[in-house]
């Protein structure tokens, strides 16, 4: 099996699948005389045509690795969100994502830090949830709606995500 | 100034004032072959006519306690949520708020977990984002759109937020 090793998560290196959730390099302004920055409009949240955003709570067992990934899904109606709500670091894996075609491209994967969240743009191939080390909770925010939102693919060649924690 | 003491937070005495986002009590199944549990729909997010669902990062600065509570705001077209991204207590103080009211009812304070979020309902008279301990990040889902979305009042008889932490 060919080996995926996980990068570390920059938002340039992960724009073509949607946007990373972070302060750095974000607008940001005081409110509340100051107590507070508002980092704003981190991303492009996108519930689609009939779609209202939701917010869930995703609990995510960790993972044992090499993890095999063996396949992708994406949704096509809508962005999907996660943000981790216990600072820990988890891992994310993307594939390149053609509106027109049935199956994912080229797949990369992602060390994100516990403090950065990501953002998947709608109809964008990813591997479900990856939790890292201990049992994780991640908000998440998606769409609710009617319509068919959810593809799965099995890639023909399994890839073996690497990561030494 | 009258003391203001805060009881913890549940899901039945926040009900006046919006939802606890939380997995505690919440409709949940499995997902991602079992690896993920999905904690569904967790709060009621209303962006409002004529507005979208944002998400943001709010920085927090800690507060010192007792903190003096002089002023409450609301936001009327939308709701707004704030899920702490490092599973750390925070402080929120709301008040009773009938919509054809211009001012705050009853102050209530709520001490949140960590692993616990809150939604305002539209129109919720609350206190501004108070932090506790050391710089904190929430995730904020709220509303962007035209239209004045937020009043202040200044409490005639402010009161005396008491947190021993």
């Amino acid at each position: 099996m060919n080996s995926l090793r996980p990068v570390l998560l920059t938002a340039d290196a992960f724009a073509p699948f949607g946007e990373v959730i972070q302060c750095e390099g974000a607008r940001h302004f005081p409110i509340n005389a100051g107590t507070t920055e508002r980092y704003h409009d981190l991303a492009k949240i996108a519930p689609g045509e009939g779609g209202r955003a939701i917010v869930s709570i995703f609990r995510g067992q960790p993972r044992s690795f090499p993890l095999t990934i063996a396949m992708m899904e994406r949704h096509p109606l809508g962005s999907q969100a996660f943000v981790p709500m216990q600072k820990r670091d988890y891992l994310v894996v993307v594939a390149h994502s053609l509106a027109d075609s049935k199956e994912p491209g080229i797949v990369q994967a992602f060390i994100a830090r516990g403090d950065q969240g990501v953002n998947y743009a709608p109809g964008v191939w990813h591997h479900p949830l990856i939790a890292v080390g201990e049992v994780s909770d991640f908000l998440v925010v998606d769409r609710q709606g009617e319509g068919h939102n959810c593809d799965e693919f099995s890639l023909a060649e399994p890839l073996l995500l690497e990561y030494a924690g």
